[in-house]
Order: C-alpha cells, then sequence, then structure tokens
C-alpha cells in the first residue's frame, strides 16, 4: 500500500475502516451514500482500485461502473439526475480517489447546479483537433 | 425503427447521415468532437443503443463507455476534465440520447462550471434513506 492509498478516506471506507452508508459493493464496485448530498438520493459509485483520475483506472475496474449508477438511479426513483465524475481540483475534485457521483436533479434549486460557457463553433478548428486527437488514440 | 430513433440526431450520426468528427468507434459505441465545445477537445461518447437516460440503456451497451472517455481524456492530454451525463431537460439534457459528456477544464473560465448547493448532513435520515434505496435495488 503506498502511503497515498493509506491517506485516502475512500480507501479507509473500502476496508471497512470507516463506516458508509452502503448500497452495493461487489469485488471490484463500492457505492454509498454522500453524507453532504446535493439533493435526496445523492450516491456515490467508485471503483475498489485506487486511483486519483478516471485516467488511472484500469478498465476492467471501469465497466461495472456505469451499471451500477443505473442501478442506483433506478432505486432512487429519480426522474432526472447527473451523472458527474471530476478530475482534479480545479475541476471541482475533493477526494482524490475516483468517483461517480449519481445527483437527483428535482428540481431547479436542489441537484447539481452546471453553467455551461459554450464556445463559437470553427469547424475547421474542430476538423485539425479531430485530426490529432485521433492520431494520439 | 421508433419515430423518437428515427428523428434522434445522435441515431443519425451513428447511421451516417449526418456528419461527425469521429473519433472512435466500435460495434456498441461512438466517440466524437462536441461541435459547441465549452473547452478544447471537449468530446462525446455514446452508445449506438438509442434510449434516453442512462436507465434506458442495457448494461452491456454502458460498459466500453468509460474506457473509451478515458482514451479520450488521455489523447486531448486534458490535465483536469469532468465526465458528465445528464438525464432529463431539467438536468440539463438537450439530446434525449444518452450522451457522456468528456470536457477538458483548463482553467476557471473555460470548461463545466459546477455549483455544489450542499445539504446539511443528516445522519439519521441518510440512514433510513439507505435501508429505503438498498431495499429497491
Ligand atoms: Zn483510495
Ligand atoms: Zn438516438
Amino acid at each position: 500500500m503506498t502511503s497515498k492509498m493509506a491517506s485516502c478516506i475512500f480507501c479507509k471506507i473500502i476496508k471497512g475502516d470507516i463506516p458508509c452508508f452502503k448500497l452495493f459493493e461487489s469485488d471490484k464496485t463500492l457505492a454509498f451514500l454522500d453524507i453532504n448530498p446535493l439533493s435526496r438520493g445523492h450516491a456515490l459509485v467508485i471503483p475498489k482500485f485506487h486511483g486519483e483520475k478516471l485516467t488511472d483506472i484500469p478498465d476492467e475496474d471501469l465497466t461495472e461502473l456505469l451499471p451500477v449508477a443505473k442501478k442506483l438511479a433506478l432505486a432512487t426513483g429519480a426522474a432526472e439526475y447527473n451523472i458527474l465524475q471530476n478530475n482534479g481540483a480545479g475541476a471541482h475534485q475533493v477526494v482524490e480517489h475516483v468517483h461517480f457521483h449519481m445527483i437527483p436533479k428535482p428540481n431547479a434549486q436542489e441537484g447539481l447546479g452546471i453553467s455551461w460557457p459554450q464556445q463559437p463553433t470553427d469547424m475547421d478548428k474542430l476538423k485539425a483537433l479531430s485530426e490529432e486527437i485521433k492520431s494520439k488514440m
């Protein structure tokens, strides 16, 4: 265990050293209620594999996360909801262990607030960018 | 094909009837640039299976989405980024075919803007809620 894992609050929850309101557990995945919810039913789905960002998690530890998020959305009965995963402090990540939020959006006030600073469409720039990204995939 | 699929812009992109800046394609998944980006590299990953919300998509059509989102994040070289999937107009969904945004967050101005109207922690309420949700999973 690295020292980052030793101090990681979500790794402690996985180990059972810190309690949680557990909703689902398998060999690769854990889901539990967020204790500072944005709305009723706000829950987290995490891989048991410790990694700070999505890009740090092996594919095989990612595949079950969305099926579990789907189960949570169904079980909470949320009609509208957001799935959100933040990578980096500048992108609003607080706990440095990958976690997906399932956040019911019951009304305009509760749940996730989003602002969408859309940029102008520039087809030439997008075409060049798509070639650049494809060459790196 | 239902009439909803016939009029769905993402189903038309999947069929090739509408062009896109394609980044990845497999038998179940398509990824392409968002043409109204919030930041450089803002891309979408979608299941080819038509469904409006996460809860409408079979598990087997969900498993590849995050591994592809990871590939996109790596290929764009984004240091910080958000993964977001909106369900319902009230939750900021615009196109009614499930899509995951991979949105680089290069600075405070560009990329996704988030507000976080956190509710007070109420352990008794959370315990009761966790029992209720678990009973439905
Ligand atoms: Zn951890
Ligand atoms: Zn569609």
